[in-house]
């Protein structure tokens, strides 16, 4: 399959300069080792590789899901996919599910759910902030996911408009007050989901499970470790991301 | 949704107290707290509740993914929901991809591929023992999920049929000598994936995937903590799971 | 030197069999791999061995501070050595240090302050049962470590009579209500350090420490992993103890 | 009890400016806070105030041996506090212990040994580089340690010349080398405890221990979890040190 104009790929030399980029036959990219023509790029294949003008050699990958969430603007925190994996799972989602978000942020966790739920499930995704949404909105068409999401400005602690939702999943400052109108629109045995960085957060939203009835409460956190793998000198990396959120898990009975 | 005969369900009376069981008329389910007529579930819908012999309530809901995979027989080692749940989406698959596996063990990473990329991909799930297979059929077919699975007979470090799949996902006790066939298999930019509860394995793997020139190869591994959240009162839970496995990534340039 | 009557041994055959006996001539030690009559002991060396009467041979060790504390009576939760540890080295204390103490507990974390404070410093062990205070004494008198230790029946959020006290431990349910006392109490400059199982105690007690201007509050909770090491099969262990308490630290200013 | 000149003080404004400075009236600190005149704090007790000459005031505090540990000059990595209070407490020397250490390194665990086997023990500190010597010397003569250490020039892979010592301390590239000499230095019963980065190095060492017929063997790590707590925000901090080392501890039987 060749790539052509408008294309997505993934300019590859080492982890540390990857570079996501749109192929636009006009334009060139500057990284450390050189620029890169990007017409060079239309009418390779995945695969392949391109080379700088001071002669450094790009492997060109097609973009992974996760490539595309590591280049979502960063001007609030994201779900980490190993937070997102987990959150999918756990809530038993798949292809064909519906599900409601809230709140959009940048859309990274709603694009996880949006390319989990194709190609016939649906994502209705809340934020109160109108310039969320048209961000999220931009970042979602850019991996051709938008047409498996609903996006809506609305605050979901006072109002879900869909009824007999599978899932429920949460990134909001106030969860606790979300769990209301979240239980009216899950399904029976719909799966509620709720990311929050603090300990009081958790201990708030499963109060109020609890006080719904809801049933299978759980309060995890993962820690991922990432290790330096060298034929006898293996061990874990020094630094590490000691603490993105805690996850809270419950089923409406 | 009225509940019929043959249809799963998950009794749950707290985390302790569940049981999944098929409905049949004809049987009842033994528990502590008493006896369930299965043939009262017939005809409920999920989320109402059914009565033991002694007055005690159970809650009828629908499994989840994750309930039947508690219940794959557990001869061999499983791989949990964290630990697989990342390498879904690390590995960037989806509904519609083409996916191969080793060992089948007991079907449960099987079935998590085939929930995944249902309902136009395919998983080629290979294993040594053809007891593995049958047992893994079996296991995936209760779960509905038998009809996206080619189950195979046979040794991934000697052959692997399919060519061009997007992800190949090995849980054998020697993955670094699949390397080189996975290779073969996987279509460019195409991802590997390794799972291994030594350390060990790890560096065999890495090595051999560097020797082969796979590119963004890394090592990591997740722990998962759970808590108790009481208000006033929260804390981790004393006992954890201290290590599953390491979970390896490499790309096909 | 010679092992005597009266003597402390650790009977050891690998880490699940190691007992720690006291050497009576007159008793004998009944084992799963046999009976060890204690009188073959008394006269040999540290280092040597003593045979069942089935003819399994165990090492005589000297035992050491943390053998013994993993014999005291455990009907109260004990400070782990490796939290008891870090509360030492980062509390600074150490020969001839005076240290106050609540609650007494079962006495281990009596006995590593003991310990350390040796030969010219003082514990001075607050607890408000005196079934604690006569049982901790007990398991200090086995260890000879009572006489640095003057054991008191009181509250000390109510009062605590040293003053200019190098440093203040707590292992207190309400750690924070003894933070004015632990204040009066401490030498400008004194460390307090408080051990707690739930986030709410450590909330709590960052909060009254604040209020008192402590200054370099911190917070923290140690992990231990445990590994299973062979060659070429190393991994960590699959069960961990996964939560023990968090530690706070601040110091008077 | 009055600062007098070359005495230590912490000048503590928070845990991000805390400066460990040797009271010289003739000399000045410089900090983004403004200057303090050292010759202020001459007289002062620890627990007052000095004035910068931009009015901000720091808290006078009595450094901590932590402290020190801290502003150990790092040209090689030292082993962190949480590590050696671990390794202090499971080899169960106190006061009156004999042990010998290598390398010496910049000499952090050296203070740490020396500091807890004062008044009556002795440290005996290995390192092959003059220059490490040297630098360790100036740096426990800072902290007032140096009467409890012989440091000595020499291999210990090669010779250990002490025997009868209560516990072997070694943070070298090649513990497993030092494991015979090791044996022939310690007591009866006597510690051997190792400190290293990389799992293999584990491996190596535990293998050695076991030919030598060491008892007790352990290999654990330890992750130290820092919390930022704020009443009803609670939550670890994001970025953690995720490895510093492994620690293996065996007994000479």
């Amino acid at each position: 399959m060749m790539i052509k104009k408008g294309d997505f790929v993934l300019l590859y030399l080492d982890e540390k300069r990857k570079y996501l980029v749109r192929v636009d036959p006009a334009k060139e990219l500057h990284t450390h080792k050189g620029i890169i023509r990007l017409n060079k790029i239309e009418g390779k294949k995945y695969g392949e590789t391109v080379i700088t003008h001071l002669n450094v050699s790009f492997k060109i990958l097609k973009p992974l899901l996760v490539d595309f969430l590591e280049n979502f603007t960063r001007t609030t925190q994201i779900i980490y996919p190993k937070d997102s994996a987990l959150m999918i799972i756990m809530s038993g989602i798949g292809p064909g599910s519906r599900v409601v978000e809230a709140g959009t942020g940048t859309g990274a966790l709603t694009a996880v759910l949006a390319y989990y739920v194709r190609p016939t499930g649906k994502v209705y995704s809340y934020d109160i902030k109108k310039q969320n949404i048209e961000r999220a909105k931009r970042n979602l068409k850019k991996i051709g996911l938008e047409k498996w999401v609903v996006f809506k400005i609305g605050d979901v602690t006072q109002k879900i408009d869909e009824k007999e939702v599978d899932a429920v999943f949460l990134d909001l400052p106030t969860p606790w007050l979300a769990v209301k109108t979240a239980y009216y629109s899950l399904t029976n045995g719909g799966v509620f989901v709720s990311f929050s960085p603090t300990i009081n957060q958790v201990e708030k939203t499963i109060e109020a499970l609890r006080e719904h009835r809801f049933v299978n409460c759980k309060a995890v956190e993962l820690l991922l470790r990432t290790y330096k793998v060298k034929m006898g000198e293996t061990r874990p990396e020094t630094f590490m991301i000691g603490h993105t959120g805690y996850i809270v898990f419950a089923r409406k009975p």
